[in-house]
């Protein structure tokens, strides 16, 4: 019998995939999920449990949550990356993640196939299956959804037809978790015109009270929250916890896909939106003007190519290197003060400060030069602009 | 007698350049205000009468508030411009333009000199002087107290002495107030640590109770508000007055001056912020991804350049061109609520919007292709990566 | 009978296109062939000859020269556009031009079908079936080459068959001809060592003794050669004459194709060589150094989404646009000298010219500013590096 | 007595610099040279045995060929960095260098002040004072040159006086020899019509056979010529020797001066231009699009800061890491023809090369795809523009 490896989630698609796969077409199916911030330990032995009853011939839980910060969200947060001003790219960093671990587990067990549960509409099918084709060309995909074009009523008979009668109820919204945010999709987010309602959205307003939270980051990575030192990936959920009851970090971003069309999307990220924010202020007083510059357009640039899958461009990792030369002073605390459904930036501590008062202040007397050397510079700084309406203008 | 045209705003500063100019250097002073958004009817009557009694033989105010629209708002918002994600960049603009008016009315006139009140540690002296000298290289530029580092104290001083004796209270902070936003400094704001109080910003929160809002951009600019068609700069200061009440658009910006020390100002600009924003989001629904993605790269460029006093360079021209090409079918309505100190932008409607369902929706079944369309796809959008992976790899 | 729109060049691949549709698939073929010109009236009357043989109902020869440059040829020369600095995107760029022509030509005569004889290894297919698909989606591709992957062997039998017996000589190296390029593929082309003998480019060096001419560009485009006026695609052509005699603008690119795999390719374009050269001293005469800066950034995108087949991508015209309004000054004479195998440019003129001793000349006395000036300038230069050293160094 | 070091080159000027500063102006004068590939050993004796003549305590001549290659030269290479496409920016690069050592002398002995020659109309004034300015803002920088505007015959005049009386020939043109290439200036370069004749070139054609080399890097440095191992500088040394004889790598650039205003210079730089096109052949083979469309614009900004003096700039080490780790795989040989006045780049061998045909060539028969994934590829890269299409085109 063939192996097969399934990127099993637990939902009705990956469902159908598991019994169809092992019952139908007779693989041997190893389902896998890969646990990048989303999923609790309950869950985890849920999906465990379904997987087995599926007809699965093993069930592996990968722990990703390290790995998914170490390769791809530490340079979201150097690069300061939001799509388009807007979006912490939490599912398609994930994506990536997930997809090399899957790969991977595939050639440590010699499957010759993998499984999964996309549809050919979004994004995740290309990630997917990029990810696949580039470390394994070897190995060939199967993906039965999209494939068959198959309705949910269709899944849900065939299954029951197989004997699996599981309660698949249709949320209203589907949600993807994962230490980098949450992703909320369905109903308003199909056209243009309205925002998602607060109740779609997992986290509801529960503090009322403003308050004030110290930051604080070295090199670039969130090493302490209120002086308690910890591990950035636990930093992160904790200030998740702590965020998300203001209902911070919420908002639809509208996207162009990998496939040409645009996508709505909801999210909330409140520990991605602060920590980014937060990350960005203490650059501002601590990099050069022409490092700010740099790191604005190729972090950008480093976004679009994580959206799309091309993670494992080398340009990448050239990319990464340059981010991770930036962070070098990026040190000190950021004070934050959380608010309903906002927060507030209200200054930092470096002792990388730029806006250092011994060189004189803006706009303040100043100590460093003088008012010839002023007019000097402005001078010469002007010669260019003098020459070309001098010979344009005339 | 010498003409010398003052660019004179009621201040402490440029009233000394009045008198000092006037009686002790023997000069024509023909003052000047240029309005770009922030003085009333009734301030520029009381600047007008204190230039006068100061000495200036002439009082001139021009109304550059549709200028500074044309030749310069408009490309921000064209391009979404917030320097370093956060500032409007409303005080670096206005400067050009007054600068531009002020040295076409010394032309004008036939003055042989210019002064203004500029210190020798700001942004401004750069902006007024750089455009100065480039239209007009032959005019000679006189700054009394950048040359003299004079002290309030010293000017004061010099005014009593002279028969002069306003009540020269010293604000807590120096506000500027123009159409696209005002800016605020002062005690906190000359170090990094602290925000500005609420009392610090001319406006104080009046509205608590959230309120629907909906602009109407015509090719990228504001034409209508809730349906009423208007100027844009008439429906800037609208949205101006009425957003201001929410307490809206208030931040801090660190920013890089042009003489290279950092500098942090305050700022509330909550028609800006509303406009760019829900521009942005219009942008969104209707361009390319391309469009999105070089317009990000050229409008951060823009904002530089003009912030550093540049604006005359002839990239800026070409720049704006690029940018009023990419404003074709930036035409539709987006909905925002306003709420205490945020808003929301909740979705738009435009006959441009890409997101257009007869395509395909993301993420559910497809209508446009199939699924071998699909997976051919991302087979040959894999080629290159399989092949560096083949070569380098193994 | 339903009509088919054949593009038809009169090789072996299309005349088996030209038969086997028309006769084995019962289409009515309309064959036309755009002249972007490569073609001379000749081989045009050849080329119609044939397709009435082979059973095309009509023939069309469309003279695409003026559109070619109109449309891309004058942008690629604004832009300065060589694809990885060496190719001048010749093919690519003739391609997006005769897509158009076929497709708009189709429409005209109400054909619902568009074939070609492109395979399905190259850059081509993509370039003409997204023109095809974004402006008629209407229209159905046939592509009877890439879809079978016939063989020559087997083409030319099936023509044989029917009664088709042209001699098909196989060239040793496939040339395709424009306006703006000659390229040459084969042999030393498929792999990575060998340049292309001197024997395989359609040019041979017949001029051995130096050759001075005049180049004149208004707002950049080449308007007159040795004083002689004429229009911007007949001085390209004359150009082209003159310097191909001396082997001038031979070259080999290795290049990423739009498929991800990378492809080499010799050429010569001498006109084309020569003209970029030319134009881009005259731009560095009298355009600002950020002008020159952005051009450079602008036209390398702009190249590179026109050879990927991105020519309908709206951010196009923006980038036209840009292009268009950074030609105002570039006006003026360039001084050329071919050489065989180069050309060395010698200077220009131009009363856009930047370089205006007036202003002071580098590195001589100056006349525009004093010592004291350039210290100034460079003390406050030197600010941020001064701050940024003190801060991070002690 | 205070401390003084002079970067001192033997010239007139500098020669002024040590009589006058040492006896009209009481200075201890160590003068230094910093040798960046320009100097032979006799000529480095001849500048020692004049400083001390005119009176300088000490003569240090410093070694920095290798620095000069590791610090600067190096990633040049990486970025295969020609300002505005022509000027390998040798002068530049060298006086970064140069600068650096001489501040660092100056530290070491002791001494409060450092003297140079530069005029106040160039670049070389910027690049030296903000470099020790960054480094030693303590130390008090003297230019005798550029605060008295002296003429050759006052110097002459001065130096014969206090009894110097040495051959001041005024060659026709100013030559600047270092490793990265020589510049030469002076009477046609000063106008902006005409090259420099062939004598002006320190190196004159001495060979007319063509020559074939070939060129090996490791990493994206020159490891071997002709299968002969060496040092990245010795190479470089090699290389220009045989490839100056040739009358290689000749070309006069028009440059933006920090200034701002227009220079003109010639240069011939054999090894420079042949490495780095060798280099960017290597890396078209090697690369992918996105590494060689960063890189582009990587190298482009990093030239433009170095030529500016801004080499300290933080953002200069933030680049140099993007660009080293780029060249991972940039390894092979390049195969290269010297001609009288020109080279051509023939082919590169790789195992690295990604123009491997085991995936298929290019307009080939394909192996990696079928027909149908092509088209599938190019339906849904179409899609975009078919939206974009229908909705605003109708």
């Amino acid at each position: 019998m063939s192996k097969l490896v399934l990127a099993y989630s637990g939902g009705l698609d990956t469902s159908y995939c598991a019994k169809y796969l092992s019952k139908d077409k007779g693989f041997e199916v190893h389902a896998v999920s890969v646990n990048t911030g989303g999923f609790t330990k309950q869950e985890i032995s849920n999906i465990k449990k379904k997987a087995i009853e599926l007809g699965a011939s093993s069930y592996t839980s990968i722990d990703a949550v390290q790995t998914f910060y170490t390769k791809v969200v530490k340079y979201l947060i150097f690069g300061n990356v939001l799509k388009n001003n807007t979006y912490p790219l939490s599912v398609s960093a994930e994506r990536i993640v997930q997809a090399i671990e899957i790969v991977n587990h595939a050639k440590k067990i010699g499957a010759k196939y993998i499984a999964h549960g996309s549809t050919g509409a979004g994004n995740d099918q290309v990630r997917f299956d990029m990810i696949f084709q580039i470390i394994a060309p070897e190995i060939e995909i199967i993906t039965p959804i999209r494939d068959n074009q198959l309705s949910r009523e269709v899944e849900i008979a065939y299954l029951k037809e197989n004997g699996v009668d599981y309660p698949w109820e249709k949320a209203k919204y589907s949600i993807n978790k994962g230490l980098w945010g949450t992703s909320v999709g369905g109903d308003e987010t199909l056209t243009s015109h309205s925002p998602l309602p607060d109740t779609a959205y997992p986290s509801q307003l529960e503090e009322r009270n403003p308050l004030d939270v110290k930051l604080t980051f070295t090199k670039g990575e969130l090493t302490a929250i209120n002086d308690e030192q910890g591990k950035p990936i636990n930093n992160i959920t904790k200030l998740n916890d702590v965020a998300s009851k203001f209902a911070i970090g919420r908002d639809i971003h509208v996207g162009d896909t990998i496939i040409g069309i645009k996508g709505r999307v909801g999210f909330e990220a409140a520990a991605s939106l602060l920590i980014i924010k937060a990350h960005h202020l203490l650059e501002k007083h601590t990099l050069t003007k022409w490092q700010q510059y740099q790191k604005e357009q190729q972090g950008n640039f480093y976004g679009m190519l994580l959206h799309e899958g091309n993670y494992l461009d080398e340009v990448m990792r050239n990319i990464e290197a340059f981010l991770k030369d930036t962070q070098k002073n990026v040190s000190g605390d950021v004070f934050v003060t959380l608010h309903p459904y906002r927060f507030e930036l209200n200054g930092i501590a470096s002792k990388h400060d730029l806006m250092n008062a011994s060189f004189g202040s803006y706009g303040e007397m100043n100590k460093g030069w003088t008012a010839d050397d002023a007019k000097g510079f402005i001078k010469i700084l002007s010669n260019s602009g003098k020459i070309y309406n001098h010979v344009n203008k005339n």
